[in-house]
């Protein structure tokens, strides 16, 4: 009875990390949302600590022996299937950590949680000057990390697995430079367009006081299917999600200038945290107890943020609630427009759903050139604004709606923007798949009644945990892998009825 | 060189326990205020898992063998005053930690943050059976515990060492004798007095809005010297203080009917905090960042909400506040006699100070029957009644506003409830030290100024940590230990013009 011993023994590991884990999400969203700020320093080192902690769990010799084992015995008919798909993820995820030394992991954690102050200073202060010996370091350990990993192709591929695994530059790259293609021609046709250049905001002038914001944005949080049971929502600087345990999913937003703001990153976050709230509890405490990968997450909230919150149908039962507390009079067809008006935006938050993956993009290509050393950290402000010029045809007057604009930089996440790109074009895939399977949804939609959507996605989504890849998944339900194209005619077809092209 | 690696390991020890200590205050903090009602099994699980992990460091054979041997070297030239005593503490600690197997430690954690749980249920529908399975199972285990722990004395002794070092039943027992026989004969006076008999609330019936509450309760809380970069207040059921990490202390509080509640509450707790935030920084993460007894630090928080907050000189300068808030019509002298209003209450915290000791002498009784046995959870109810009946001449509607009043038996905290007692005679005592020192103080009370208290408690109490015991310090500060007679001094002396007795 090694195997069942053995197999205890992976799973009582899991089981630790898992209770570790969530321990450090819970010490990351106070930091992010309560914490005084003094505080920073010691949680730091607590982080650092359970980081420490969690990955010398992860990367024993006692657990990496068991799972070699376990490895050996796959086709036991005494595992279930669900044991051999997560011995062989343990067994990869356990034999990365192992090549990142302990000291590493440490000083990773401790330089992250600095950087993340510094970033939230330098945004204060509106200098990137602040941020930048942070940044500086971080790059230096992330080109590092990917060093130790060492997947094949461009270094950038270490780190780009932990997000979106089995996707590469080179995959990746050609689908993003056919995307920048369309949309850079798409956006020409619309600012081409009279409509366009005759637009202009009215009824989103008008006063939207905060707290009718936060009521209406817990309104549809609780609609989406999010009860106050198990979660919640808070403030921060940058809105996020956070699975802080079993039952507990947390979701923040901020009051912004955009009156839509609180709202839309409400819808979004919420996509987020309902995935996480409906992965099947027999894989909690397991590696399975997770999704994919980021890109399929964010298509849960891409998929709620604009394929259902941006739509004529959904306006068509939220514009009263609107309506009611700001007094729009009755304008239903112009706020659809005003929702969906194209303008270059400079922060990628508040962008509208044509030039998002621009913002994306740019990213991706600082990013790039970050890890493979092409670019420097001190060279970054500057050419920021190049591509903001190039791509969105803006340029901030401060760093703060510049470079400083996201976290994750501060949080060490490399590889993670270009996830919000797949994360947009999976987000339209599903959705001509729901209209497919569903062809009499935009009822349900009008009348503000999500459950048919929430009970689908549980079923093609949620239900697999992190059993399959976000490619398999999503072929499972739209017949086919990431494809832009869908994406690409998803915003033509709907832009063409709104700047009459 | 060997002490000095003994030494250095003893260190870590301390510091890894510290930083995993600080981090299940965070998991109580969030579970007591934020955190989604669902996620409590979770929680739970979380919270025993640290705890065991705590106890697995503590209770080691490695550091036990180690501070073997630095308790035979304590003579050493090479260990620092400091070292010395954290040495003896600690050896003290961790023999006393190693009476409690490993299963007992987990098992009692688990118990705990279900019962709190239920606890919370048991209020909602007012009624102690959904609580009582929890509480045996607790009284179970904590007489274990005491029987495990096995101090000379009374049963009770086990436990009580762990929140007031040195004392015992045997010591104690006399002492609140006394108390509570002063005490009935107090209130025998003031109840036979025509202003007792006259008296009625006026001011206090006038409407005082929960935000204004709030206002005054944040503005009382930052004077006392709680800076926001360090500090935070937050809301629960049952307010409490909690030390989350260096640089982040936070307080709760709640709106009840009484007026005054969240303000007293709220300078109750500040005086916790500022207590735990001024602990010298140099025993950051040892042992000795800490007080020494509970009683010593309920001696602060006594002592700013009785001894500052209650007192005539407050009110000269607190009442402009609250007349400007809440339209008191410049009856000062009325609004002081109402603050101090004599009147048996049901729930211990909304008690005034006479009665106060009496609320506590009557859990103090009851837990001792529990732990020595002669009194049954079951019986609890109707006990608590009679005593209730007995000591304050009041019988609540419901266990709500009885037995389940408190979260402490909930949390298991037994013990506990004593040290509130001793705070309160010890904050007498240190009033009374404090007039003598500065004999002109009043001036800066009705200033609102307390920076020189501050100092004050800072160098007599704060600047030691845990070096020395309760006794010594209050001994060092006042010239005597514990002693109830200047507690009744001071109510009779304070009440007899109040009552013009």
């Amino acid at each position: 009875m090694d195997l069942k011993r053995d197999l205890e023994l992976m799973y009582n590991y899991q089981r630790e990390i898992f209770l570790l884990d969530r321990i450090k999400s819970l010490l990351s969203w106070d930091m992010e949302t309560y914490m005084p700020k003094n505080a920073i320093d010691f949680r730091a080192e607590q982080k650092a600590y359970l980081s420490s902690m969690i990955h010398k769990k992860q990367s024993s010799d006692e657990l990496f022996e068991t799972l070699e084992r376990l490895t050996s015995y796959i086709d036991s008919e005494n595992l279930s299937e669900d044991d051999k798909i997560n011995i062989q993820k343990f067994y990869k995820d356990v034999s990365k950590s192992r090549k990142l030394p302990p000291e590493f992991v440490k000083e990773l954690s401790m330089v992250k949680s600095m950087a993340f102050a510094a970033w939230q200073e330098a945004r204060d202060k509106k200098d990137f000057n602040v941020f930048s010996p942070h940044l500086k370091k971080i790059v230096e350990l992330k080109r590092k990390e990917a060093e130790y990993i060492g997947l094949p192709g461009h270094p950038y591929n270490g780190l780009f697995d932990d997000y979106e695994e089995g996707m590469t530059v080179e995959k990746l790259k050609p689908q993003f430079d056919y995307l920048k293609k369309e949309i850079k021609s798409l956006l020409d046709d619309i600012k081409k367009s009279d409509t366009y250049k005759n637009q202009e905001f009215i009824l989103m002038k008008k006063d939207f006081p905060a707290d009718k914001q936060i009521l209406l944005a817990k309104h549809v949080m609780e609609k989406i299917g999010l009860g106050s049971d198990f979660s919640r929502m808070d403030f921060s600087e940058h809105p996020f999600s956070s699975h802080v345990g079993a039952e507990d999913v947390r979701i923040t937003t901020n009051i912004r200038e955009h009156p839509l703001f609180a709202f839309k990153s409400t819808i979004h976050e919420s996509g987020h945290a309902l995935y996480e709230s409906f992965i099947p509890k027999k894989y909690l405490y397991t590696i399975l107890y997770d999704s994919p990968s980021c890109g399929l997450h964010e298509s849960q909230s891409r998929f709620w943020e604009i394929m259902i919150a941006s739509n004529k149908d959904f306006w068509e039962h939220y514009f009263g609630h609107f309506d009611e507390y700001y007094d729009l009079n009755g304008k239903k067809d112009l706020w659809y427009k005003e929702v969906n008006m194209i303008e270059p935006s400079l922060i990628r938050i508040e962008s509208d759903e044509i030039h998002y993956p621009l913002h994306v993009i740019l990213r991706f290509e600082l990013e790039l050139g970050l890890i493979d050393g092409t670019i420097n950290v001190d060279d970054l402000p500057e050419l920021w604004n190049e591509k903001m010029k190039d791509l969105i045809g803006v340029v901030p007057d401060s760093d703060k709606d510049g470079i400083l604009q996201d976290s994750h930089w501060g949080l060490g996440y490399f590889g993670y923007f270009p996830t919000y790109a797949i994360g947009s074009i999976y987000a339209s895939q599903l959705h001509k798949a729901l209209r497919k399977d569903f062809p009499d949804i935009d009822k349900d939609i009008q009348n503000g009644d999500f459950s048919r959507i929430r009970e689908w996605l549980k079923e093609k989504i949620f239900v697999y945990g992190r059993t399959r890849t976000a490619e398999d998944i999503i072929k499972n339900v739209t017949g086919e892998g990431l494809n832009p194209k869908v994406y690409v005619d998803y915003l033509r077809n709907k832009y063409k009825e709104i700047y009459d092209l």
